[in-house]
């Protein structure tokens, strides 16, 4: 084995991944198997991190603290060069917050600001409601219908297994604030960005385009949302207090955490592996992004436990993604010219991985092909026409990383990406095992080939 | 039919119940279809209720809002005799609120205020968490591990089709906060009493017992109540800064709303039949309880649309309800000589009724019968072991109103239950109309008969 494995790693440093030592395929089923039936580390990690630290606000003291429990935690699981990679980024936090109807009937409503909202100030404001049922026909109106209203944009997102609707439906959040701003708005609040019924608005980001002044900008609860239609539906003029408090914080220090598995190769290109450390603030951040660093954390801990695979695995628990993908795009620029044999990210909550693709299909038949049969039995099929996933890895794909996207069921992930209700009780332990098994055969597939410790050494 | 209903009116008025006509059975499913394949009128009501009003706090100006909006409604949809009978009650409202973990692992949790709960005032408070998993545990506790210390009283509750939990499962809701001001704590946080896990945390009543001093006394949302219960699995010292803001404000008028489909036979026991007008005042009331109201208003709307009943039936929305039964006891007070047929009440949500029970089953086998037959194509089955259901029409049951029981599935009752999330989405209208099928059919054979108006005269 370890004959085999040296003779990987020369191949592997003259011709990095074509000529590569796939494991055999029982090697790779027996690490498969073991994840699905008792892993425990990702469990572990998610419910550390959610309880210990909690919300991870990006570029706030809460994400610092969760940048040394990883620290901690990944020296604690064995991984090497574990370190902080700091970086600047601007900070936007939330205040207090809160809306109501005054007339015709009065009643409190659910809201939540969205990332870069203005702020009301702690007194608020009023103003008369104004809707539209979707963006384009907010934007189709003229400024004289919006000025100095409250702007409500009403529409509804559809669940999907793959989440393609968060592009479409996540309008009304990307565009309504700013093209609300230019028209001379007061404030624009929106129905989530979300596939539940409960009282739990939605948050995310959205920028400001250039020119837009910032004004107030949130977001109603599902439900809130529909009360607010039906209250507009008897034809009545409609006024709301909106009150969100926020303000920017200026410039502060975020960073991405790195930990490796060295590989037998220095050389090799690596494996990059990971997900975000950063969450909103109004959950604990647990299907958003804990589990995406737990499933990729353990699947590297699987590898590691099983030997020393030829490539170095990195993983990496990228900062500040939700307000603007800031850590993928710092930790490029830290590392410019690394080569990579595949790059990976989960962050797509903690439901069970379905399919998967890569453009290996194309170049590398063999290890294609070894992916797919390891990933068949957990019921994930190859699929042609799959996109790189993930903000954080865009950057290093961008510079011509290959990727390897496994593609999660997302049927109730928009149910509570962003609300309150992201907390540890939505992962499903057994679908979190799948994800590691997943991970692992596919890790294992892509390692160069592992080599067994000597017991006696190791003893 | 009208010399038929005559002859029902006549020997109904000697013989109240046991001589009484039962109209034919094809007659009882026309009506009882009808209503489950169209029915509007319950919806109209749940809908224009929750959204009209929204929430409907006892002796709060919004239930007084609400008083209005159903004399309104009644007297629209043709109902005689619509009146407020007033009452007065002491007042318990709720301001602000938030929970705080400062150590070990500072994090905010979603709590809010136990009815009648004391207030920290508006800094708050801040003590070290003691925690136990039970009501008894709690007791057996030695004041001197309370003193001073913010309690937590942890439990699980399941859910149950029949609801049965909520007397076992309420315990540390309607008996902690007693126990924890005797034993001088500082205040009292126990897991909200609900089977969901949302971070809409479950208000409800709970009355300090003479001789104990109020202190505050909230729930925690479930999520956050089992993260609270693994932040104390580590071992360290666990503090809180707990604020609940809340205050009596004093003796205010409640109301019962009274409404009637008069009977042909003003002297012959009536049909008693509501539910309540309140609601808690985090959601809008919908499942608890405007669906109640919704369903037996509609019911008794469908007999008033098919004829004139020989007995009247008089529809209650009973007041203040929630914080301690104060409408039915007012009601009863109001009424004390009023004899009826039988007592019905509907407070537990809007899914389907799966059985059904009365003690008439022994006294009138006829009518049971009847009532059996009349309900079977619902999915409805008798049940010999049933119970009146309903606290607001307990105190006339209590004088000897016979009573008759539709019993709702519960399961999914207490993931909403005085929380924000109990809003219209929750009602299924199918469900709903399932309910006031079933209510119409036993209103219909339990009426003595309902005499076709004259199509000549009503034109």
């Amino acid at each position: 084995m370890i004959k085999t494995a040296i003779t990987a790693a020369l191949l592997a440093a003259t011709s990095p991944l074509s000529a590569q030592i796939i494991p055999p395929p029982e090697k790779v089923a027996t690490l498969r198997d073991a994840a699905l039936d008792h892993d425990d580390y990702a469990w572990d990690i998610a419910e550390g991190l959610t309880t210990e630290v909690g919300q991870r606000m990006a570029g706030t003291e809460a994400e610092g603290r969760g940048r040394d429990w990883a620290v901690r935690k990944l020296r604690a699981m064995g991984f090497a060069n574990v370190r902080v990679e700091p970086f600047d980024m601007p900070v936007w936090v939330r205040g207090a917050e809160s809306a109501e109807i005054l007339a015709p009937f009065p009643q409190k409503m659910a809201v939540t600001a969205l990332g870069n909202s203005g702020s009301t100030g702690p007194a608020g404001v009023t103003g008369e409601i104004v809707a539209f049922d979707s963006v384009d026909e907010f934007k189709a109106a003229p400024d004289s219908a919006v000025r100095g209203k409250i702007v409500f944009v009403d529409h509804r997102m559809i669940p999907t297994q793959d989440g393609s609707g968060y592009g479409q439906f996540g309008t009304p959040r990307r565009q309504g604030p700013t093209v609300a701003s230019k028209k001379g708005a007061l404030a624009i609040i929106i129905r989530s960005i979300g596939t539940d019924h409960h009282r739990n608005p939605h948050t995310g980001v959205q920028r400001f385009a250039d020119g837009a002044t910032p004004i107030p900008a949130g977001a109603l609860s599902v439900p809130d949302a529909e009360q607010l239609a039906r209250i507009l539906k008897r034809g009545k003029p409609v006024t709301m207090h909106l009150t969100l408090v926020s303000q920017n914080i200026g410039i502060r220090q975020s960073g991405n955490v790195v930990a490796e598995v060295p590989g037998r190769d220095p050389t090799a290109p690596m494996l990059l592996v990971g997900g975000h450390l950063d969450s909103w603030d109004l959950g604990t951040g647990a299907i958003d992004n804990a589990s995406g660093l737990a499933i990729l954390t353990a699947a590297a801990k699987r590898i590691m436990d099983a030997g020393r695979p030829l490539r170095t695995i990195r993983v990496v628990w990228f900062g500040a993604e939700e307000v603007g993908g800031f850590g993928g795009i710092a930790y490029q620029k830290a590392h410019p010219e690394q080569r990579y044999t595949i790059a990976g990210e989960s962050d797509f909550g903690a439901d069970r991985i379905w399919r998967f693709g890569t453009k290996l299909s194309a170049t590398e038949p063999a290890t294609y092909a070894a992916l797919t049969a390891a990933l068949a039995p957990l019921g994930i099929v190859n699929y042609d026409k799959a996109e790189a996933n993930g903000t954080d890895i865009g950057p290093a794909v961008e510079a011509g990383a290959p990727w390897l996207s496994l593609s999660q069921d997302g049927t109730r992930y928009f149910d509570y990406h962003h609300t309150p209700d992201d907390t540890l009780d939505k992962i499903d332990p057994a679908q979190l095992r799948q994800n590691v098994a997943a991970w692992t055969a596919a890790l294992a597939v892509l390692s160069g080939g592992i080599a067994e410790p000597k017991r006696s050494k190791r003893r």
